[in-house]
């Protein structure tokens, strides 16, 4: 009998939940989200039941401060701690799962980023992750001297080589440059240091990075992309892809394209795992399942409602709730926006229904069901080659973690579809991609980074 | 009778001591830089201890790969963690100690430094400390799509707006801005978050922070500035400076100088502690602590003691290294320079003279003795107004806190100079210092950085 194909997991952490009214939810600690011991909390449960990864998405200012009068204040996405500190801290409390955070391409120096998530590798033992954004809001901007953010294409060269000049400070020394010998008082071996002297269109850096190669060689990248330009990074130079689809079907071709653009770049495709965000609402029957999605439902007031929808189909105040949803205007995240439209027109959805909707899973996939039923559609996705994993954004935490490990790594595990202990101390391990050559990422000119 | 006056101690915990031959020492961990284990052994230690924090500095590249050749892979100086990222990990292991660290105000942005350091604040439960420098080194700049440095005076304007604009960020929410009220579905008092709209020479931030208010009401602020523009920012923002002196009158000359500039912008002087840097070689007899010194000592190759100079003599490979020193030439930090160079000229001292003293403490304040006689100093400074407290600067670590602890703060305790309880759970009550209110820091302008 062919063997089960095994899933990785990783569970989403920002603020508390991905539901907008998780933080009124009874048994939701509401100010959570400044707190090292409520992320402590969820990050533990995760590292018992051998999570991949914990992951925390990140904005460099308040995007919801544009928001209608009266809006704004009623959303939690305002206040938050630091991915990288944060993570740091539970990296000392914890000893083998993933810490994967966010950092933009847009509003940092390359040299910075590269440091910190060295550091985190460092600090971590080897479980360090970065997950490559670009920023899509104004009021990021504003924080760094702009009147505007940088638009699409040029948000995206950036972008492109950003990562370039990251992984190229990660190769500044080879693993056994260090020798650190008393008695002849040699700190290093010079041949072992290989300085980047990167120039190009938007960095000129250097290096070498004043931190040695890190125990996973360097840190994961993980990347988002839906775009062209998204897609192709991600291909040439990710190791992890957070994808959203709403249906298998749409899934599935997300897959394909991606693994045929990895096989385009030299690499072999199972180096690159797609791992597309789901929402749970799990219960022993499908009524306590939609009960608990309810609860939370029930939380949000119209106007809360409407400034979910704001940044994709801007001010909708003066339609009718009921009404159907007007075409996008001025979205922040294009195809995002435009999927929802698609989503409305094909289910015939009025602007509350698209609300909700969107409320339940924070515009990703949303499952309400069993253990069963639930974990059916997580192996019919792994087994018809839609995903390798999966990223879980719970609606609410800590009790969407605890969810988790209650109903559904059970029934994952009585399939023999998730792991009962790790593979070995580092994420890449866990992951089970190989530890990296100097120069494993390949720039877009087909050179090596690294100028060794 | 006159209460004794009670004195501050910090502990500097970069690389692995300050002696330059540190790392070949038979007890120090080789490859401690890397290693949180290592900062936890002393950070735990100082704890303890009751030390008021530990300080990391840093620079933001390996300032010593332009040395000669031979002398650069000799040097410690080239691998370490981030300061922000390892005083996480460590807050999260600590209850009471205070951490501080390092940020450039050249290579950072202004909205990712108060963001980090907001966040280490509250991971931490008040105890974080930012050390704002400006950066000094053409290899720093290199990182930064930078041919040099900036120059002193555009660096100095650019530290003192970057300061106005992470403290105006602090403000961005009242301390009870977040009410999270379940019932009503209000998260904030939208009258109680300040947008700060700076528009400046160098920086445009408009805010507001995606923090709260933090623990301490905002991180304690340090600065070590000598210069004319850094004893100014100093004087008006900073809660602790870390100096540099090697004779009481010129500690004192100091103390009375920032005091009464304190004073001119109308601050209380006791708001600002001056904590001049020292180094100790202590043993139960002066024969034991001068061994001390001498281990280490012996340890420097003429090569590595060359390379001490290097950046503020230039190469002096082709001079007599038993004959006088020569005129600084191209000093990256022309103060210290000087200053070295001044003491060479009254004491007479060879080039090998001039390094050895510069090993011996890092050119900072050395004293040799037993911890009767040491302390005898300490007591002296303190009482005399020349410090309100001390940075130790360990030879090295972790032996340099352990001899802290078993010779210098029982004399210290004995003579009732330093605490045997933390006063409260944050650094800013073991400082003595107040909660700030919002707006305490007065830019150069007179008003109110926050605009409330």
């Amino acid at each position: 009998m062919a063997q089960t194909r095994q899933i990785k997991l990783g569970l989403s952490c920002r603020y508390l939940g991905y539901h907008v009214a998780a933080w009124r939810h009874p048994d939701v600690p509401s100010g959570g989200a400044l707190s090292l011991q409520h992320f402590l909390k969820v990050a533990r449960k995760a590292e018992a039941e051998k999570i991949d990864m914990i992951f925390f998405a990140d904005s460099v200012g308040v995007r919801e401060d544009d928001l209608p009068p009266g809006s704004a204040a009623r959303s939690m996405k305002n206040a938050e701690l630091e991915p990288t500190t944060l993570l740091s801290a539970i990296a000392a409390c914890t000893q083998s799962i993933g810490l994967v955070a966010t950092a933009s391409t847009s509003y940092n120096e390359p040299f910075n980023v590269a440091r910190r998530y060295a550091s985190l590798d460092h600090i971590s033992g080897g479980r360090a992750g970065w997950n490559v954004v670009t920023s899509w809001s104004e009021q990021e901007a504003w924080n760094f001297g702009r009147d505007q953010h940088f638009d699409y294409d040029t948000r995206y060269a950036m972008a492109d080589e950003f990562v370039d000049v990251v992984a190229g400070l990660w190769d500044s020394w080879e693993p056994d440059a260090f020798l650190r010998d008393k008695q002849s008082g040699l700190f290093y071996d010079p041949e072992k240091l290989h300085i980047l002297n990167h120039q190009g269109r938007f960095y000129r850096v250097r290096g070498p990075l004043n931190s040695a190669r890190t125990p996973q060689g360097r840190p994961i990248i993980v990347q988002a992309g839906g775009s062209e330009p998204g897609r192709d990074l991600g291909a040439r130079a990710a190791d992890v892809i957070y994808s959203s689809a709403h249906s298998i079907e749409k899934a599935q071709a997300y897959y394909a394209d991606m693994k045929a653009r990895v096989a385009a770049y030299g690499r072999d495709p199972s180096e690159l795992l797609i791992m597309p965000g789901v929402t749970f609402y799990v219960g022993e029957t499908m009524e306590r399942a939609k009960a608990k999605q309810d609860l939370l439902q029930q939380l949000i007031e119209p106007q809360v409602g409407l400034s979910i929808l704001y940044h994709h189909f801007g001010d909708l105040r003066d339609y009718d709730i009921d009404g159907p949803l007007p075409e996008p205007k001025h979205a922040k995240v294009k195809s995002l926006a435009d999927s929802l439209y698609q989503m409305a027109q094909e289910n015939n959805l009025t602007i509350r229904d698209v609300y909700l909707t969107v409320a339940a899973g924070n515009s990703g996939w949303t499952i309400v069901g069993t253990p069963e039923s639930i974990v059916d559609e997580l192996q019919s996705w792994s087994e018809k080659n839609a995903a390798d994993g999966f990223n879980i954004c719970p609606a609410t935490l800590p009790n969407g973690m605890e969810d988790v490990a209650e109903f559904i790594l059970p029934e994952l595990r009585a399939r023999g579809m998730f792991r009962t202990e790790y593979e070995g101390p580092t994420l890449r391990e866990n992951l089970g991609l190989a530890l990296p050559e100097l120069g494993d990422i390949v720039s877009r000119h087909g050179r090596k980074v690294v100028s060794l």
